[in-house]
């Protein structure tokens, strides 16, 4: 069952390794049923060269595997949680990526310093807190998704359709497989260009104003948008 | 009709992608008409692996597209004001290259610091100011290409084929479609190179002699230039 | 003899230039036979694009070829020492990958900064002392490895695969070929995301608290890990 | 004539293309009969993605054409200076290459931070003084010979297989094009290394021991060479 999505979350998988985010066994996407009953998520461990539709691995929101051969990736709980707190989200992408993993190591978040970064995300974007010991003994991945949540108190999730945890790495999400990847690959230029920014300036550099990033956030969405073909 | 300016447009964009200074939809290539009369140029937001010659949209000069079915690129108009501001220029390019646009970001000209520079450009790159809230809220592209023309007040274009849009990017431009895509590379790698420079020098560093940037320019550029084949 | 063995290495050596880690012909894998009787080694100064299994060199412990037409790398007693020394161990890289050479270089050990490298390596991956002008002089390869397993005196070399030789590059190892190669990889990644981090930080960043290195170690390690398939 | 020469000295100057330290026509290389009569050099300007061996242009030590269709790099008069001082170099390599020109726009030599460095180069790579106004004006690509010839002044070319021009960028020689070419490619990476080095100190680091350059030099040069096959 479920062999459309399927295809299309082993295909997001692939595009991470095509988009440089991940080497390895690195990273993983799911996606979740328009009904929001079930998820499709990339099994755990396994080699991106051989990856078929097949192997994702099929789960209700509690984690219990409905079908697939395969145990399903190891952050599957935070993907769940963030479906549950999200209801905007239909995929989520989790990646090492060199730059946006870096700003969650040094506990920041990433600074809105051009059109680039405002094209696609309305504002910063957060770094998480620190969990804390007991977080991460007792139900570390649901616990991860639980901070992000946090973190999206007060925040709207599709305006800023991604979050860096804090000493871990990004998550993106999106209204589907092929917009989350995309935004966990802007995640990763914006985190980049934002280093080069600051080292070109020699220190924090000043944020691009309130009115250019409005602007540029808006001609690409919401009413009136008018980036791309109708 | 101008199918031959629509596919030297449609391939210098696809250059943009061989040459690593875009990725997704970013960026964009134009050209004008001989008699400067229509101009060719990117439609807005269509992937780079599909692009065909005769999805190029035709204009005039006041963007009022001639043919085609799809809708110019969202930065038409900065095109626009270009082609009218700087009439010895035929071609337009705009990317979100990682190092120029990181030195945009940081509100930052680009120093002549040696040879590899003064072969393309004439001094420094400059950075416009900033646009203001007014010019951002209303013909905020038109106002983008006005700015680019106030910077240029007092300096020649074809001496120095490129700008940084302050907080957004650069913007290049030359001869032809391969002169203003070359013109884009050679801006991103020069940017790259002065921020190595500058950390190397932990410092900013010394710019070049003024006698090595003359001969390096006028050895490449003008009556008396001797590099290249007659 | 040993034909398997000397594909494997042959494959190993190969995957190098795979994955960016080497240039030119710098960098050797090795492996030794389960009964720890004979290595197989790269061959000295040859060509990766024309490197064939046959042409892997076999020596017993003591460095004395048994098998092969040409000379074994010049790190040969290097990773006979380390074979001596970490019994655990059946396969060990060399390399002069960028970002781990640069932290021998700077004579610094690679601090833990997040999950990304507490994944692989539980805590610092440390960097030796400096050989002295007697052990350069004298016996400088094996030299290299007794300083090797000096350092890990009171370390579990399994638990941390990899060291850093001060002023020359790194070494890692691992149960197999591809595990040697891959801790080679995440040394070089974990490496360039810490400078990263600490670039992103303007200072020397924090390191991940130990309860998360805990977590993410033992999640893929040891008898409660949960990462992978069965 | 010297059709083997000019296979070998297109085949270098596409290797430079392959190696990533060349774009659109930058770079050039040259190499000088075994009687040192005549020079082979890539022509000015020319795309490296049509290149063929006919185009090579065969000059005599004043700089005369004599053989080839085509103008002669406009840097040819740097390359004969360096054959008249270094009678031991039999092919010369010029590129614009990332880090090593940022080092010599930041008017620095390369210090020998570790063993890559001292495999292939004995000690630092020096930058060069500044050409004077004078020097720029009459003669420059002559006096740019010259200028490397006097800082070679009590070293020796072959131990130090390459220069950093002041404000320009390297060149490297060596007994054959093919050896040129890859000190061209080490003097970059270890330029590269060299600035990561830095970074992570957050200082200028310490070079390596002179007894640990000795060592690695030597194990690859000279009579007690032993590194690589006999």
């Amino acid at each position: 069952m479920l062999e459309q999505l399927k295809e299309e979350v082993c295909a997001a998988n692939l595009k991470l390794v095509e988009y440089g985010l991940v080497i390895l066994t690195w990273g993983n996407v799911s996606a979740i049923t328009p009904d929001r009953s079930l998820v499709v998520i990339k099994p755990s461990g396994v080699a991106y060269d051989s990856m078929e539709p097949e192997q994702m691995v099929v789960t209700d929101l509690e984690g219990n595997v409905v079908e697939g051969e395969l145990r399903p990736s190891s952050d599957l709980m935070t993907h769940l949680e963030l479906y549950r707190s999200f209801p905007g989200v239909n995929a989520v992408v989790h990646t090492h990526s060199r730059y946006a993993t870096a700003l969650a190591q040094a506990e920041r978040s990433l600074t809105c310093y051009g059109t680039t970064h405002a094209d696609t995300f309305y504002g910063d974007v957060p770094c998480t807190r620190h969990l804390t010991a007991e977080e991460v003994a007792q139900d570390y991945e649901r616990n991860t998704g639980l901070v992000i949540a946090e973190t999206f108190r007060g925040r709207n999730p599709e305006a800023v359709p991604g979050v860096l945890v804090c000493k871990h790495g990004p998550f993106t999400w999106g209204a589907s497989c092929r917009k989350a990847v995309e935004n966990a690959l802007i995640l990763e230029e914006t985190a980049r260009m934002a280093l080069l920014t600051e080292q070109m300036s020699c220190r924090s550099a000043p944020p691009a104003p309130q009115y250019l990033q409005d602007k540029h956030y808006f001609r690409k969405h919401g009413a009136n948008a008018y980036y791309g073909q109708k």
